[in-house]
C-alpha cells in the first residue's frame, strides 16, 4: 500500500493556532469567579516545623483560604500507591522550596501579601546536600520511617532501613568477579551527571473548580488520566467526579508527568468555594522538580581483542527529597540499573540501581528517564576502555554491539533497532581527525562518537481511541494522547486520514479530557505514536468495515469490491461520498463511530529500544578550555518516520536539550540552597551554541517498529550521545577526560593543566 | 427482573448543582476575552429597508464590528436545507422585532449607543395583520418568492404561489362529502387558538468563539447536532469545526429547537475577532419565537346514535414571517392537518392544514407542536357533538375512541395507547355536577372533560450514546440529549445504573458537547427517554457483555454463572467488584466502554401515542365571568415512568402550561405591533391560578412503550385537553360555548349576557 498522508511533512495541525497565539494554555483559561492561589515554601533545606501562624494571613482583605498540612492531612496518603510527600510539609521540610502552606485570595498580589504574613518557626536540622552526603556513614535521616505511616512498601520499593536509600535494584547476570579476575585488562570509571531542570517554556499550572460531586481541574500534564487518579485517591472520590481537561502543554520533559500542583489547587478551591488558578514561577518550577544527578560507576572487563567479559555498575540516584508522587524515586532506580550496561553483549554483568534521598528538589522524568546519565557514563567508559586497548572506538563498539535479536541481559527484550547501522552512519559522516592541532588560532580539534540506546517503558500500557466520521465527511480523532508541542496531533491526523483514505484537512483531532475522552495511560516513554497510533488505527478499521457495508449496499455491489479514496467510496465506476453514505444510512444525520485500543501485553508489545548514534567534531580553546561545537550528526532508528520533519525536529530537539548538561548547564547548590534558579544564572543552549558547521540527523526507516506503519518511538534518543560523544571528542582533542558533567571551560582547562602537568 | 432504580422517585442528580447554584447556563460563562452582542430590530412588522447607515455606530469608541445584511450575506442560503429568513433582514423586514443590524462592543452599554447610532430608512408596507388578513384576496404578497432566490422547494413545502400560503397538506380517507350528506346530524364549529410564547425562564443566550479552523458555540439548545448542522451550512464549513457545547438549559417548549441567536454570534465573533456573547431580553425573546395562533373549522357528521361517521377540518397556522428555520413552518401544516381528527374512529376524513405567513413573530415548536391548538378544536367540538346529540359527553367519546391497535386514518402509526383507560379514569375523579348553582356567593358549578392525543413525530431518529466504566467501577453516560430541567440527566443514569446493576450515585451524565458527545438528532417530541434511553441501554448491554466475561475469566468460572449487582460481579460464593475486573484487565487502570444506538426505522420505531385526558371542576362567577378551577385531575399513559415523580411534574407542568391559552395568556397585536412582549402585560399562571381543591395526576403503567422498561414519552399530553375540558366544564356550569381561546372573564361575560338575552 502507498502512503499518501504518513510519512510526508504535511503542515502541523495546530501550526497556525499557535503563530497566531490562539491556541490556548492553560494560562489562557479564564474560569468564571476564579481566583488565584500561591504557595509558601521552605526556607530551609532540611528542618522542624515547630510553629505556623496563620492568623495574621487570615486577615488580610481578600484573603480567601490558608492552609496548612493540617488543613490538608485527611485528604492525604489515601488509596493504595506509595506517597512519601505530603501535600504540604507535615513537621518537616526536606528540600528548600517546599511547600508549607497555600493561599488563595483575589488577585496574586493579595496573595503573595498573605504569604508574607504567615509565620512559620523553623528548627534547622542537618542539611544532607547531596549523594555524598547522603550515603555518609551515620548520615541524618531525611525520612525517618520511609513509607510513612507504617505502610507496607509496594513490590517496586525497598528501602534500606536506617539509611537514605529509598529503593535498591540489582539487575545480574553470570559471575563477575571471576570474569573480572580473568580479564585481560579492568578499567574502572565513575562518572557524574548533574542535575538539570526540565525546563518546559510553559511553567506549571493548574486551574481546580469544585463541582458538585467532584472537581474539574486544567492542566498541562502529559498523564490526565494518572493526575485524574491521583487527586481521586488524595480526596477519597471516584474517578468519575475527577474531571482533568488537558489545554495545549507548553512542553513537559518529564515534569509534568505525575500530580504537581493539581491537587493543592483542588484543595484551596475547596476550602474557598471558588475556582482557584496555581501558578509557578519559573523559579518556583526549579523548585518542584529536577532531572536527577546521578553518579555512576563502572567496573569492565574486557579480553585482548576488545571483546567485552564483564561489567559492575553502581549508578546512585539523588532523588531529593520526595520521589516525585512516590512513583518515579523507586523507579528510577530499577531503570538507570538495567540500562547502565548499554546496548553491548556482556555476559557477565552485575547491574545495581539505587535511589537516594538528599535534602534537593525531588527528581522526576527527564527526557530518557535516567538513561542519559547512565549513557554519559558507559559511553565515556566505552572510550577508556578503547583507550586502554589501543583500538579505534568505533571499531571497539563494533565488536561488542548488540547485534538484532540479542538481549543486553536474560528475559530483556531483545535488541529490535540497527545498532551497527546508526553507528556507522553516525560515524562516517564525521571523519576522524588527523591532526588535532588545525583549528583555528591554535585550537585543538577533536572527534567523538558516541552510541545511546534506552529500551521503552516495560509496564503495561493502554491506550484507547475513537475516531467519528460525520455526516459531511469530516472526521473527529478522540484520544487521551497529550499535544505538548511533540506534534501529536498532527501524527494522530494523519493515521486517522491514512486509514480512511480522507484528505488530511478533514481531521480534527481534540485535546484531551478525562470525562470524555478515550483512557490514556499517559504521553511519556516515547509511547505515544505507538499505542496511541495503533489505537487510532483500529479504530480507523472500524469505520472503514462499516464505510464498506455501507457503500456495499449503496453502491449495490459486494463488499470486496469497494475502494476508498479522498473520501468516496468507489466500486467500479460507481462512487458516492462517505457523507453520503452516513445520510443512506440516517436521514437524521449520524455518524459513523470506531474505537480500538492498544494493550500492550504478551504477543502485543509497545516495548522497542530507541536507539541513536551521535558524532561530533569539536574545537578546543586551549587557553580557556571552551570546547566549540563544529559538526554534529545524529542517526536513529525511527522505525517509519510518520512525519519526517517533525522526527527530525525531535532527534534535533533532543540533541540539544542534551548540549546542555554536556557543557554548561546544571543546578547548583550549596548546603541545600539552589544557587541558580533561573535564566540568569541558569546557562541552557542558545543558538549560538550549535554547531557552526552543520547539524545532520539520519533517519534509518526499515518498518520494523511496534508502532503504525513500523513505527518506533522518537524524541529521547538524540540526549542518549550527545554529552559522551563531546567528552570523546574533548579527549580526541586535547587528551584530557573529564569525567563530570557539564564540561565547563574551568573543568577543561584545569584537566588540560593537570593533563600537561602544569601547576593547578 | 425487578426494577431496584428505574420506577423509583430517586434524587434528581441536578438538584444539588441546581438549588445552590452552582449549576452553569450559558449566561454563567465567562469566555477569555468575550465581548457584547446586540441586535438592532426593526420598529416596523412589514417595511422595505431604504438605506442603512452604520457609520455612526462604527465610530462610537468601544465598538469593535456593526454588522447589516451586506456583511453577511455571503453566509447565507447555503446548503441544501429550505431557508426563508436572512441572518439579518434584506431589503425587507417582515415582522416587528425583526433583527437589521448586528453590533459587538466591549460591553452592552457601548452596544446599545451603537445600535441607537445606526440610522436605517424604512419605507413601511401594508401590515398583513394577522391570518384572516393574510388569506384575504389580493392580500400583500410577505414573501414574493418563497422558496428565495429561485430555489427549488424541498419535497415538504408546497407553497400556493401568489399568496402568503407557505405550504398546505390534505389528508384524506374515504368520501367525506357524501358521508357528511348522509348522516344524521353535522355540526361545524370554528375554534381559535392564540399565539403564545414558550416562555422559557432562560432567555435566549449564545456565544461563539471563533477557533482555526471553525467556530465554537456555547448554548442553550436543545438540538445541539442540528444546530451544529445549521451554522456549518450558513458558514460553509465542516461539521467537524463547528462545535456546540450546552450547559445547563433552563427550559425550552420548543423555542430552542433550531438555531436562533447561534449565527448571528458566530457571525460577530468573526467580525471582530473576539468572543462574542449575544443576549436576548424577555421583550427580544418575544420577538424571537412564538407559538403558532391557530384556528381550526371543524364539520363532523354522526350518526343518531353518536358514532361519527365524517369529517372536515381546514386548519390555518400563523406561521409569522418566516418558518423557523425553514423547517417547522411547513412541517406545521402537515403535523395539525394529520392530528385534527383526534383519537378517533372516523371512517371518512379530509383534513387539511395551512401554513400561512403574516406580518408576525416566527412560529415555532411549543409543547405538542399545534397537537394543543388542534386539541382544543376538535375536543371543545366534542362536546358541541355531545350536546347536538344529547349524549353525556364521557359516553359519546367512549363510543368513538380510536381501540388500541386501530390508526386514526389509514398508514398511521396505529393507536398504542390505552384512551379508554385515560378516560375513566380522569373522569370517574371528577364527578358530575348535579346541580349548577352550587357554588358560593351564586357561583355556577360545572364539569368539564376532554382527551387529547399526539402521535409523536413520524420523521427517523438517531440518537446515539457511550457508557463507560472506570477503573473504581463508577460510570459516565455519554450522550447528546440535553438536560433543559425535565430531568433527562436523572432518567439517563437511572436507566444506566439498572442495566449494569451499580449503584445510582456511581453514575455520572455529561451534558452535549458535539466534538465529543455521541450524536443526537435533539431533544424533542417528548422522545429522549425513549431514543437516548434505548441507546443508553445498549450501550450498557456491551458493557455487560464486557465484563462478563471479564468476571468468567477472573472468577474462573462460566460466563453463564455470573450475576451483577451493587458493582459487584458474582458467580456462587466468589465476587469481584467491577473496578477490579478492569483493573484485572490492565494494570495501567483503563476502562470498559460500550456504545449504542437507537435508530428509528421499521420495525423498531420511536412513534407513539401521548395520550392524556383530563376533568376539570370550575366554579364561574356570573357577575365577572371569572373562572376559578375547583378540581383538576389529569390521567396519562406513560407507558412506564422511569421516575414517577418527574413524570408527574412534566404532566403536571404541562396542564398548567395550558391553563395559560385556557384562561388568560395570550400574545396580542395591534396592526403588527406587540402589545404585551413582558411579564407586566403578558399574563402566565401563577400558583394562585392552581385548584384550589386540588390537582391529581394518574399515570397508566402498562410497560406497552417503545422505550426502555415500555416507557413512553411524557411532557406534551397534558396541554392538550386542558383548555377543552375547561370550556366543556363553562357550558357545564354557564351553558355557553366560547370558541376562542383564551377563556377571559371578558368572553365568558359577554357570552353570558348574549346566552340570556342581555343587552350586548
Amino acid at each position: 500500500m502507498r502512503l499518501k498522508v504518513v510519512g510526508h511533512a504535511v503542515p502541523r495541525l495546530d501550526a497556525t493556532a499557535k503563530v497566531t497565539g490562539r491556541a490556548q494554555y492553560t494560562i489562557d483559561l479564564a474560569i468564571p469567579g476564579m481566583v488565584a492561589g500561591r504557595l509558601l515554601r521552605s526556607p530551609y533545606p532540611h528542618a522542624q516545623i515547630q510553629r505556623i501562624d496563620t492568623s495574621a494571613a487570615r486577615a488580610v482583605p481578600g484573603v480567601l483560604a490558608v492552609l496548612t498540612s493540617d488543613d490538608v492531612q485527611a485528604l492525604e496518603r489515601t488509596g493504595e500507591r506509595f506517597v512519601d510527600q505530603p501535600l504540604l510539609a507535615r513537621g518537616r521540610v526536606r528540600y528548600e522550596g517546599e511547600p508549607v502552606a497555600a493561599v488563595a485570595a483575589v488577585d496574586e498580589v493579595i496573595a503573595d501579601e498573605a504569604l508574607e504574613r504567615i509565620e512559620v518557626d523553623y528548627d534547622p536540622l542537618t542539611v544532607v546536600a547531596d549523594l555524598d552526603a547522603a550515603l555518609a556513614r551515620n548520615a541524618p535521616l531525611i525520612h525517618e520511617d520511609i513509607t510513612g505511616a507504617g505502610q507496607k512498601p509496594p513490590a517496586n520499593v525497598r528501602p534500606v532501613p536506617g539509611t537514605n536509600i529509598l529503593n535498591t535494584v540489582t539487575i545480574s547476570h553470570g559471575d563477575v568477579d571471576c570474569a573480572l579476575a580473568a580479564a585481560d585488562l579492568v578499567v574502572e570509571g565513575r562518572y557524574e551527571y548533574p542535575a538539570v531542570h526540565q525546563y518546559p517554556m510553559e511553567p506549571h499550572v493548574a486551574i481546580a473548580e469544585m463541582t458538585g460531586s467532584g472537581v474539574t481541574i486544567w492542566s498541562g500534564t502529559r498523564r490526565p488520566f494518572v493526575v485524574r487518579q491521583e487527586v481521586a485517591a488524595r480526596f477519597g472520590i471516584a474517578l468519575t467526579d475527577v474531571r482533568v481537561v488537558v489545554p495545549y502543554v507548553g512542553g513537559a520533559y518529564g515534569s509534568k508527568s505525575y500530580a504537581k500542583l493539581e491537587p493543592l489547587a483542588a484543595a484551596l478551591a475547596r476550602a474557598c468555594g471558588r475556582p482557584v488558578r496555581l501558578t509557578a514561577s519559573v523559579a518556583e518550577g526549579f523548585r518542584t522538580i529536577m532531572g536527577h544527578e546521578i553518579h555512576v560507576t563502572i567496573t569492565s572487563g574486557v579480553s585482548r581483542e576488545g571483546t567485552l567479559l564483564a561489567r559492575r555498575t553502581r549508578v546512585h540516584v539523588d532523588v531529593g527529597g520526595y520521589a516525585d508522587s512516590g512513583t518515579v524515586g523507586p523507579r528510577i532506580a530499577a531503570s538507570t540499573a538495567f540500562r547502565s550496561n548499554g546496548p553491548y553483549r556482556i555476559p557477565h554483568v552485575d547491574l545495581q540501581g539505587c535511589a537516594v534521598y538528599t535534602n534537593r528538589v525531588p527528581g522526576g522524568a527527564l527526557r530518557g528517564y535516567g538513561a542519559p546519565q547512565v549513557a554519559w557514563a558507559y559511553e565515556a567508559h566505552t572510550d577508556a576502555l578503547a583507550r586502554a586497548l589501543e583500538m579505534d572506538p568505533v571499531t571497539f563498539r563494533q565488536k561488542n554491539l548488540l547485534a538484532r535479536g540479542e538481549t543486553s541481559v536474560p528475559g530483556a527484550h531483545p535488541m529490535d533497532g540497527d545498532t551497527h547501522g546508526v553507528l556507522r552512519r553516525a560515524a562516517t559522516r564525521v571523519p576522524r581527525v588527523r591532526n588535532a592541532r588545525r583549528g583555528g588560532a591554535g585550537a585543538l580539534i577533536g572527534r567523538g562518537v558516541a552510541i545511546g540506546a534506552k529500551m521503552s517503558a516495560e509496564n503495561r500500557t493502554l491506550s484507547e481511541a475513537a475516531v467519528r466520521l460525520d455526516a459531511d465527511g469530516g472526521v473527529t480523532v478522540l484520544t487521551g494522547g497529550v499535544e505538548s508541542g511533540q506534534g501529536a496531533q498532527t501524527v494522530f491526523a494523519q493515521i486517522a486520514a491514512e486509514e480512511l483514505r480522507v484528505p488530511l484537512d478533514r481531521v480534527r483531532v481534540t485535546l484531551p479530557d478525562t470525562i470524555v475522552a478515550p483512557f490514556d495511560q499517559g504521553t511519556g516513554s516515547s509511547g505515544t505514536t505507538i499505542a496511541v497510533g495503533q489505537a487510532i488505527r483500529s479504530a480507523a478499521e472500524q469505520v472503514r468495515a462499516q464505510l464498506t457495508a455501507l457503500a456495499a449496499d449503496a453502491l449495490s455491489t459486494s463488499k470486496q469490491s469497494i475502494r476508498f479514496d479522498q473520501g468516496v467510496a468507489r466500486a467500479g465506476r460507481k462512487e458516492i461520498p462517505f457523507g453520503d453514505l452516513i445520510k443512506h444510512a440516517a436521514t437524521a444525520g449520524g455518524e459513523v463511530v470506531g474505537r480500538g485500543a492498544f494493550r500492550a501485553e504478551a504477543g502485543r508489545r509497545a516495548t522497542f529500544w530507541e536507539l541513536s548514534a551521535v558524532a561530533v567534531r569539536v574545537e578546543v580553546d586551549p587557553e580557556t578550555g571552551v570546547i566549540t561545537l563544529i559538526r554534529l550528526v545524529s542517526a536513529a532508528d525511527v522505525g517509519r518516520a510518520i512525519h519526517p520533519q517533525m522526527v527530525e525536529g525531535q532527534e534535533e530537539g533532543s540533541l540539544v536539550m542534551g548540549l546542555g548538561p554536556a557543557l554548561f548547564e546544571a543546578v547548583t547548590y550549596e548546603g541545600g540552597q539552589m544557587l541558580n534558579p533561573g535564566l540568569l544564572d541558569y546557562r541552557v543552549p542558545l543558538a549560538q551554541d550549535l554547531p557552526h558547521e552543520a547539524t545532520e540527523t539520519v533517519l534509518i526507516e526499515k518498518g520494523d517498529g511496534p508502532g503504525p506503519y513500523g513505527a518506533k518511538g522518537v524524541g529521547e534518543s538524540g540526549i542518549l550521545a550527545i554529552a559522551p560523544a563531546i567528552a570523546n571528542a574533548l579527549f580526541s582533542a586535547a587528551g584530557v577526560q573529564v569525567t563530570a558533567l557539564p564540561l565547563t571551560p574551568e573543568r577543561v582547562f584545569w584537566a588540560m593543566r593537570k593533563a600537561k602537568g602544569e601547576p593547578l
